[in-house]
């Protein structure tokens, strides 16, 4: 197979997708259980039928591709990514995922060998949980982590519950526990994916093996002053919250920094009550979102963050709440896989590094009980989450090559 | 004159103010040109022809009473303070003034004696500004400083510009400026006013000599920064609008500390764009507000602000825009009627300091080409500008006591 052909497929392909989208001209707008998806499901399912794959969709909205292995009782090899995307996303993020993977079986197809194993290819539902503030519905309803009650207890903006959204899909959610697979089942995940980072395009490096998933802890903290007059309140008279939240935000980047092993730390949101420019501060909120590959390093920031509004509080008066928002351990994943993408980079001349992905991805989920391996392709610009958003076809067909190598190993062909 | 009489006309007379608000039960708000502004006039008015005053309003909406001297013809001694209020304000701020200009006018009748020059009583229209976005508009006007234009340029959140307000008022904005007075005719400007600070009762002072209007210099600034995956950026390839910001904020407060002679410095608003707790922020504006009673200081903070932001682009990248509002020089009010005052508090056994204004009056605007002075009388807690806004009635009468010994000095009785 030559690569030029890969590329052209995969082109054919997520060209045709790019018309499933709620805001034409504005970038991808596929949330979930909405004809956009809808549209997508069927364009995929119909792939997947070209290659010759079994399709099924089940209870969670996913859509499976199986294409059978000689002996379909064993641990199955899954590789995928989901097909939703965010609001004014772009064409890449995740249904590439699930391109690649169809065309991961294509070349299994064509090779014309026997398999021992399924190979599976997956479209998950809801990775991005834009629409109902959640995330992994899918794959965590694959994992057997979704019930009914949770279908219930989220809504999206028009208070519409994930319940009553696949019902009017044409799912029956009282039957989400049927999504779950049998313990065992899943052998191996693989994902390809774009990095949504700059850091393989800064490189020019073609492909990027994820030895992990970075953990992320996520806080919401609110410093409580005084509102008082900005002109007629003496400096040691005030409790300003401005004055504690910045001193404390202001250490928080260079906290990530010393540890230079990649760990990241943003305030990417500060409001300020009443917010008046005459007016001493009364309430200052600010997220803090930390993550790195190394847990400890996590703790010790929030522990440091935790310090540092001890001192502000005992130096400025005020008090302060840390509500924790997100906690997710790193998820690292399978060197025995990566070994073998790697010796296929350079069996193929490919240029190649290891690197951490930080943001989640369906395998952060699936990574925790099964082997999981990831695949990233150069993000131009490490744009995402935007209309802009765009990676090389040929960086894709480079991805289904090296991971149709580590697949046909993994099935015992 | 024994002060408990005084004490208890000033308490009837701002009492029977209170029932001038558009929001009972919830502070006072008494924007100018309203059904609440023409209450209150027609009050004060009364209150005026009651001890013998001859009124006036102008065509500002300023409100006058005079107490005729001897020589009308020398310059008059001017006493008062403004009747609007902010929304949902409190029940002193402006008005006591007024009212204790009555109560000297009222004092000054009862001792009988004939005095040299005219005493007269001033309550201004819309010293806050609250309405139009503007401010000092009847003291102003009442020093030529204000015109038609000037009337058609501010309008209301409704659209309702100043000189629509003030036809609908009853008043013709064509003859704005006949509100101005002849050049040397008010030769000296006396008022009293809540601190609108803790100072005074946190000291348990009963009076202060307002030596100076402090200068206040306003900035707007953005950091432009640059939006990326809070997760995938490293830090070394990031420029986070808010580190920026916050690297400038946090040293703003202690600039002021270090300059130890009453210099403060506020960031009351900071807004971050876009906002999201797992994205880089893009740009972060934030508002500085700078007052000292030394232009020198506030020239200086500004300075390093300027040179703090330099740093920080140099290091992080990005860019910054810094947006002058407000320029005002402090303003030193007359020491010889501050001796006076002071004098005055010796004799009476009251507890005095001087103390600088670190809020805007009419005194900062009439202060700038007429000999002026001030006096404080405390907040409690500092509260102003707010329902819970309170100051003693006996504090009033204290001041009204030091107040007509001063313009009884200056009549020349």
């Amino acid at each position: 197979m030559i690569i030029e052909e890969i590329t052209g497929r995969i082109a054919r392909d997520l060209e045709y997708l790019k018309r499933f989208t709620a805001t034409p001209g504005s970038g991808c707008t596929r949330l979930p259980f909405t004809k956009e998806a809808r549209q997508a499901v069927d364009f995929l399912s119909g792939l997947m039928r070209e290659v010759g794959l079994e399709v099924r969709e089940d209870a969670a909205g996913n859509v499976f591709g199986v294409l059978k292995g000689e002996d379909p009782t064993l641990p199955c090899v899954m590789m995928g990514s989901h097909y939703d995307s965010v609001i004014h996303g772009g064409d890449y993020d995740g249904i590439a995922g699930v391109v690649c993977a169809i065309e991961v079986a294509r070349q299994l197809k064509e090779s014309g060998a026997e398999l021992k194993k399924n190979f599976v290819v997956a479209g998950f539902c809801d990775e991005e949980g834009m629409r109902f503030g959640t995330g992994y519905f899918g794959s965590g309803a694959m994992l057997g982590h979704r019930d009914v009650e949770y279908c219930k207890k989220f809504a999206d903006a028009d208070g519409i519950t994930i319940y009553d959204a696949m019902k009017a899909y044409g799912l029956d959610p009282e039957k989400i526990g049927e999504a779950a697979w049998d313990e065992g089942s899943i052998g191996f995940f693989l994902e390809a994916h774009i990095e949504q980072g700059p850091v393989l395009d800064a490189e020019k490096v073609q492909v990027g093996l994820v030895d992990c998933i970075v953990g992320i802890q996520r806080y919401m903290i609110t410093v409580h002053g005084r509102a008082d007059h900005a002109g007629t309140t003496p400096m040691d008279m005030r409790i300003d919250a401005v004055e504690a939240a910045s001193k404390v935000i202001a250490k928080i980047p260079d906290w990530a920094r010393e540890k230079a092993d990649g760990t990241v730390a943003t305030t990417g949101f500060v409001r300020v009550t009443p917010g008046g420019m005459n007016i001493v501060a009364e309430k200052c909120e600010f997220t803090v979102d930390i993550r790195s590959k190394n847990n400890d390093n996590i703790n010790d920031i929030a522990r440091r963050i935790r310090a540092q509004l001890d001192r502000e509080m005992k130096y400025n008066g005020g008090s302060y709440e840390m509500d924790t928002k997100l906690v997710i351990e790193p998820v690292y994943l399978c060197q025995d896989m990566l070994s073998v993408m790697e010796e296929s980079c350079k069996a193929h001349h490919y240029s190649y590094r290891y690197l951490p992905s930080g943001a989640g991805h369906d395998s952060l989920e699936i990574g925790q009980s099964i082997q999981a391996a990831m695949l990233f392709v150069p993000s131009k610009d490490g744009r995402s989450h935007c209309p802009d958003e765009f990676t090389k076809y040929s960086d894709f067909s480079r991805a289904t090559v090296i991971m149709t190598e580590l697949v046909e190993k993994l099935l015992g062909k």
